[in-house]
């Protein structure tokens, strides 16, 4: 036996053959959606069909937020120099970090810290909650997935709420980053709206997906947007033109209903 | 009037309020798949949910192929040295061109050009796809789509071209594919298969999406998997070891039934 | 032996030895400039001192622009979101494409036309510019390296020309680069400083070095820039500042003398 | 006054007229090396002749190291896949991270930690050294800079830090670097060379060079190698190659005196 043999569990090839966590791709397709998969390679077993459906409202929510994100900037500014499509996305990639993007991850480790203490503490949600609120405040930590630059109501957050309801995914999680909600306004004052990172992460932490993966969802979320910059950008205007984000203006169709 | 104000037709932001294409993004969260969004954004209309499905198809297709792809060792390579989530996607991403990826769009290219040859001159698909064919060896181009280094009849293409048949979006475009399938043949005596690359390129002309976007639906496809491996490396092994990716063994769940 | 065994010329490694291009390292360091280095690396064999010294030149000339060009507006905003340094970096090099440092290459080629044309046809540099000139003008193509955005008089081409000529590296290249520019006037109606991509390039042809490469000294050359900037944005400002770049005043040190 | 615009301190820009730090540019080419333009750029003074030496030789100390590096490894693959000269370049940097270049950051640390303690408590560089030592093992930190996966005895590390000497650069963190080898093999029984990553660490520390900006050096040292091993797989080999980096054998030229 070969020493330096080493082992991956994802994907078995074979002449005609593509066997993805035990199952036939070609068995997978039509059967599962995107999202599905999503879940299977990361956790290594196929979701239910509402698990897959709270994954693609997940992704929906963060299709695109227009031309202020930093990382459609980039793709746009990578775009307008005559990059290739590829290195244009992975330019947009590269500025999905810690403070854009990045709050997902961080609001999940706050509530499976908040749900940590409930479990040790046979504490009720509200009170791990406050306990969690009030450690953080008082360590001076930031804590993230409440308040938004724009939105004093993010109309994502009722909806993916709503819909986790509706799929029988809304738990503990769900709960916490509400009660969280409450008891920051009590503890610090602020009364802030559970913003889409943080309503995202509560779902991510409902499926049980490992925070650390979370920033994953959000680049898979944001690629479509990317895409469509970029390519308005080729399209619509001549290469190294100064783009100040700033005097955007919006000539898409107007409001329309479904 | 800011003389520097400049259009963007894809999404428009106001407090409360995140509007793509004309949609409430909101709205469209629970009603519309992902890929019904990516569709959205790039088209800039909504697609029948057929459509969706179709592309759903699409990417599951291409979520994973294990290590020995480019894109997913380049993943690893960056993951085993410590780099961020982000940074090792954009780096595998980076590793997705014209030789790993790009077949599809080079694919587009030649039924784009048998289509426009089969209007023109008012030929039937099996013409039409004669005489391309014949000008691409006649010319020394290497016609994409056809034959697989590994799989002699590729699992996904039967597949995908029957769920295109079964969601009503099968038309010229597939037609050509396999009549060019068998013109190969015919002049240039190789009985090639249709590859997934060659099978996705005809559905995407059927939505008449734009070959230079191509590129993107791979991009998009593949990440899971990406991730995933990049997960297994950090989880599973020491930072920098030398990884031989003609070692790897599969070692994850035996073949299963869905 | 191995059929999979291939061959590289570039480095050989054995325990406390390293050898570039048959030179050990460490008998390199202190002999031997970085810029020297940069030619070893790419020609295989160690240049005289004033090539070393003309090709530090060219890194110094285009080692920064301040906060317009888009390479640095891309370091600048992954920064601001966060990126590590080298993602940071590699963000600002993903700009750096055909429409912003690309014109070496595209001038390099012009300059090898002109030069294939006076040695076939026996011409003079002015000749031989003169009906390249003509011909990139009958064919639509634009001709790289001549004029520029904000500097009516490039102050850097100048300088990197008496450089090139005080190092004895002046030669064709630099004399059709001269020649083109009056050639352009002539036939174009258009009078057009040489720029610095321009210089750059010709200095590079009379060095020998692949035109597919010249986007590499680009590249090199604005590291310090991208770095500076990006440690500035970091140390100064808070993350996600929203950064318009036409806002941006100049608060360095005063102009000063050498 | 418009409230939005904001500072740099870098580069002005005017008409015909770029100036760093103060200082014309084209009147810094051909006087200053572009080693002396990295440090101008990021410490904002242009620094002696020497310093520029010094600087020159790190960079030449790390300017390649074969094939077997993770950042090489993901240039070759980007290359071999058909990415731009920027992204194969990009696609190595992203590769360059804390387990692989990043240990400069870390060594630089160490060193700090070490010069504080003996500028504090009035310590001999040895007593500074054993007791910052001590502390890391008794907190099961680990100590980077010292020891080599390959090398018993670095030959970088003798050759830099006898042209630190020469230069006159060599100072209380060059000493702490040495003494520290001595305590880890008094406190931990391992006897390890000072690694290359070690020395530069102690330099840079010598030039007061802030060391979160460590890995921009090791990054601008390393691309004049990618660059070559980019420009040897497109010529030398076919696109899409599986390459098995254990299987490389040098053919490049035999060992020469320079």
């Amino acid at each position: 036996m070969n020493p330096e043999t080493w082992k991956t569990s994802i994907t078995k090839i074979e002449p005609n053959k593509i066997v993805v966590r035990g199952y036939l791709l070609d068995q997978l397709m039509g059967n599962f959606s995107y999202c599905q998969l999503i879940y299977l390679l990361i956790k290594g077993e196929l979701p239910t069909r509402n698990v897959g459906k709270i994954l693609d409202a997940i992704l929906v929510s963060c299709v695109d937020h227009g031309v202020s994100p930093p990382s459609c900037q980039n793709a746009m500014i990578a775009a307008s120099t005559g990059a290739q499509l590829n290195a244009a996305i992975a330019s947009g990639i590269l500025a999905i970090n810690e403070f854009h993007g990045g709050a997902i991850e961080k609001s999940m480790q706050f509530l499976e810290a908040a749900a940590d203490m409930m479990n040790q503490e046979k504490l009720s949600p509200e009170e791990a909650a406050e306990q969690t609120v009030k450690r953080y405040l008082d360590n001076g930590q930031k804590i993230m997935g409440y308040g938004h630059r724009l939105h004093t109501e993010d109309p994502r957050t009722g909806k993916l709420y709503a819909l986790a309801q509706e799929y029988g995914i809304s738990g503990r999680y769900i709960q916490l980053s509400r009660a969280a909600k409450d008891a920051i306004k009590k503890l610090n004052g602020t009364d802030l709206p559970i913003n889409v990172d943080g309503a995202i992460a509560a779902v991510l932490c409902e499926l049980n997906i490992p925070s650390e993966l979370a920033n994953a969802f959000f680049i898979m979320a944001r690629i479509p947007g990317l895409v469509a910059h970029i390519y308005e950008e080729k399209k619509r205007y001549q290469p190294m033109r100064p783009i100040n984000f700033s005097l955007a203006e919006y000539d898409g169709p107007t409001e329309r209903e479904i």
